[in-house]
C-alpha cells in the first residue's frame, strides 16, 4: 500500500512511517517542521532521537529494503500538498500533521492562533485535495479523546445515539473541550465529517489518549539518537514521560490538583498498532467513522503511584507533590469511555504496570544528566 | 450604552447601527469590506442602499442626534480591532463581521478556505481582545439556525439534556450544519463557549433563521439609496428576497428539490428587536446563552404559495418551478426548533403574510429592469 504520513517528524509520525516501511510498505512522509519551530522558540528539545529526520531517514534506508521518502510540505500551503497527492496518490493517509501541545495553545492569542489556523485550516486544504486527487484514499485522521471533556454520561466512540422528547437520532457525540488544541480537533472532526457526507470520503478520526513510551519495536535496535523522540518539558511531555523523568531525575512527580482527575492512556506500540488496524480495515466511501484510541484509564494519582511503586522496587524513594492546577479541568468527575471499536478489530493492549516503568527509567537513566529539571514544572497557566 | 456593531456595512449591520442610533446610545460600526469584496468578485450587487457606508451615515447623522461612527477594521488584524475595543469600551458587541453566504462558500477551496479563516480565526482574534480589553462587555454573536440542519429529534436552544444509559447531563446541542460556512458558526459556538468557561465571558449566541425584508422602521423615511442592502443573487439573496425579486420581474419562483424541506424564517425588523432584547438582557459572566432567533418556520413550497397568492391579488400570474437542489438537504425531514427564549423576553412576532409580501413587491416594482434576471439560479453546486 502507498501510506502518507503527514507530521512525519513528530513523536508518533517518525515511528509510523518506520512501521508501514518494515511491513513493506510506499512511505512518503512530509511535515512543516512547525513542532521543531515551536520547540526552538520555546527552549525546548527532545531527550532522545536528537539526528535530524533527514539523517534518521538515511540510516533507515540503509538496513530497510522499503525506503521511506521524506519531503517538507506545509498543509497550509495548499498547492505543496495537491502536488503531494496527485504524485503519490495514496490509499491511506496517516494524518498528525498538527500542533499537538495543549499547554501552548493556551500560552498566549499568538499560540491560539496558530494552533487553529495550522490544525483546521491545514485540515480544510487536505480534504479538498483529497477530493480532488484521491478521493477514494482512507483518511485516517488523528483527534483526542480531549475533545470530549468530562461530561457525566458514558463516552461513545464519536456518535451518539440521542433519544430525545419520544425521538432519536444518532448525531455527534456533543464535546467539552478543554483548551483551544482540543478545540480545534473538534472543528477538524466537525469539518471531516461534513467532507464524508458531502463528497463521499472515507475517514476513521481516532480519538487518542495520552501515549507513553521511548520506544518501539522498529526502532528498539538502532542507536537513541535515531528512536523514538521523548519529550518531558511543559510544552510537549505528556503526564507518564514527565513523571519518568522525574524519577529518572529523583525529582518529586508534580501531580496538577488533587490528582483524582481521570485520563485514557496508550502505549505508543498500541498507537502504532491502532492506526495499522484503521488502515488495513478501512472505513466505508461517505462513512465518517470514530474510534476511541486508547487502552487503559487512570487517575492522575493512580499513575504517579504505579510509578513511585516501580521506583520503590528499584530502590528508589520518589516523593509526589501536588500542584496548583494549571488546567481547567474538572476535580472530580465520571469517567467511562469506550473504547471497543479497536479492540474489536484486534487490538491487544499493553498495560501500563511496574515492569514498563522501570524499562523506561532504566533506558533513561543515562540521559539524566541532559534532562532539565527547570522544564517539568508548569508554565503556562490557563486562565491567565 | 456603547454598542460597537462588526460588519457594519452588511444586511443587517447597517440598520442595527441605524438603530441603536435612534435609540440614543453611542455607536461605532467596523467592517472590512469583505463583502463588498465578493460581490465585486462575483459580479453581483444590493439593489438598494447603493451608496458607500460613509455617504449613508453622513446622511443619517445629519438627521440624528446621535452620530453613528464608522471605521475599517479586519478582526483578522489582531490589532487593529485590540485598539478599537481599548478606546471604544464597549458594553455591547454586536458580531456579524462573518462572510455571511453558504453558496459563496461551496464554491471552491479557496470560498470555504476564506469563509472559515474570515469567520472563525477573527472570531477568536475578537475573543482574545474581548478578555484583554472589555471582560465585561456582552458579546451578541450571530450565529445560524443551519448550524443544527435538520435531525430528526427537536431543536433546543443552543443547549441539550441528554440522558443516556441512566445518566445525565446538560451539553452542546449536536449539529449537522450543511455547509462550510454553517460549519464555520459552529466552530465559532465552540470556541466561545470555550472562552465564557474559561474567561468568564458573557456570550449571547443567537441563531438565526432566514431573514427577509427590504426596509425597517429606523430607515423606511429615507432614500432607498441608504436604506437596507437587498441582494436577490445566487450567492447573497435569500430565498424570499429572491422569490420577491422573481415576482417583481414576473419570472417563475425557483423552488429547490421538491420543497419540503422546511426552514425557520424572521422579519429584519424583528431581527433588529431581537438585538435590542439581548442588549437589554445580556448575558451573565461566564454564561454561554443560546438563543434560536427566528418567528416562523415554513417548508419552501408554504412559502413560494403565500408569495404566488400575494401576486394573484394584485392581478399577476407567477408560477412555480422545481429545480434540481444545488445544495446538501434532507428532502424530508423532522422540524421542531424551540425559540421561547426571546419570546419570553418580550418578542412579539411580525407574521410573513400576503399583505407584507404585496408591500415588500410594490417597493420594488420600481427597481425591476435594474434586477439581472440571470443571477436568480443557482450558479454553485455542492456537490461539485
Amino acid at each position: 500500500m502507498k501510506i502518507l504520513v503527514l507530521g512525519g517528524d513528530g513523536y508518533l509520525g517518525w515511528p509510523t512511517a518506520c512501521y508501514f516501511s518494515r511491513r513493506g510498505h510506499d512511505v512518503l512522509s512530509l511535515d512543516n517542521f512547525s513542532k521543531k519551530k515551536i520547540e526552538n522558540e520555546n527552549g525546548v528539545s527532545t531527550l532522545l532521537s536528537t539526528l535530524t529526520i533527514q539523517e534518521k531517514i538515511i540510516n533507515w534506508n540503509k538496513n530497510n529494503n522499503k525506503k521511506i521518502n521524506f519531503e517538507t510540505c506545509d498543509l497550509l500551503n495548499h498547492r505543496s500538498i495537491y502536488k503531494k497527492l496527485e504524485e503519490f496518490k495514496p490509499d491511506a493517509i496517516i494524518h498528525y500533521a498538527e500542533q499537538p501541545s495543549a499547554p501552548y495553545s493556551m500560552k498566549d492569542r499568538s499560540s491560539a492562533y496558530f494552533t487553529q489556523m495550522n490544525n483546521v485550516m491545514g485540515n480544510l486544504n487536505l480534504l479538498f485535495g483529497i477530493k480532488k486527487y484521491c478521493p477514494e484514499a482512507h483518511l485516517v485522521k488523528l483527534g483526542t479523546m480531549g475533545e470530549y471533556g468530562t461530561p457525566n454520561i458514558d463516552l461513545e466512540e464519536g456518535w451518539l445515539q440521542i433519544n430525545h422528547n419520544g425521538r432519536s437520532d444518532k448525531l455527534l457525540f456533543p464535546k467539552k473541550p478543554g483548551s483551544f488544541y482540543h478545540l480545534s480537533k473538534v472543528h477538524d472532526t466537525n469539518n471531516i465529517e461534513f467532507a464524508c457526507r458531502l463528497w463521499n470520503l472515507k475517514c476513521t478520526d481516532l480519538n487518542q489518549g495520552v501515549v507513553y513510551g521511548c520506544d518501539t519495536e522498529e526502532l528498539k535496535d538502532y542507536s537513541d539518537d535515531m528512536g523514538v523522540s521523548f519529550h518531558y518539558d511543559d510544552i510537549f511531555g505528556t503526564v507518564i514521560n514527565r513523571f519518568i523523568s522525574q524519577s529518572v531525575t529523583s525529582k518529586k512527580l508534580t501531580v496538577y490538583g488533587a490528582g483524582n482527575q481521570k485520563r485514557t492512556f496508550l502505549n505508543i506500540n498500541d498507537t502504532l498498532k491502532c492506526i495499522e488496524l484503521s488502515v488495513n480495515n478501512p472505513a466505508e466511501a461517505g462513512e465518517f467513522r470514530v474510534f476511541n484510541q486508547y487502552t487503559e484509564t487512570f487517575s492522575i494519582n493512580e499513575l504517579s503511584k504505579i510509578i513511585q511503586d516501580a521506583c520503590s522496587e528499584l530502590g528508589r524513594d520518589i516523593e509526589i507533590v501536588n500542584l496548583e492546577n494549571p488546567r481547567l479541568e474538572d476535580a472530580e468527575h465520571y469517567y467511562n469511555p469506550k473504547n471497543s471499536g479497536l479492540i474489536s478489530l484486534g487490538l491487544k493492549p499493553i498495560k501500563f504496570e511496574k515492569d514498563l516503568v522501570k524499562s523506561m527509567i532504566l533506558k533513561l537513566d543515562k540521559y539524566k544528566d541532559k534532562i532539565d529539571i527547570k522544564r517539568f514544572l508548569p508554565s503556562l497557566k490557563w486562565q491567565n
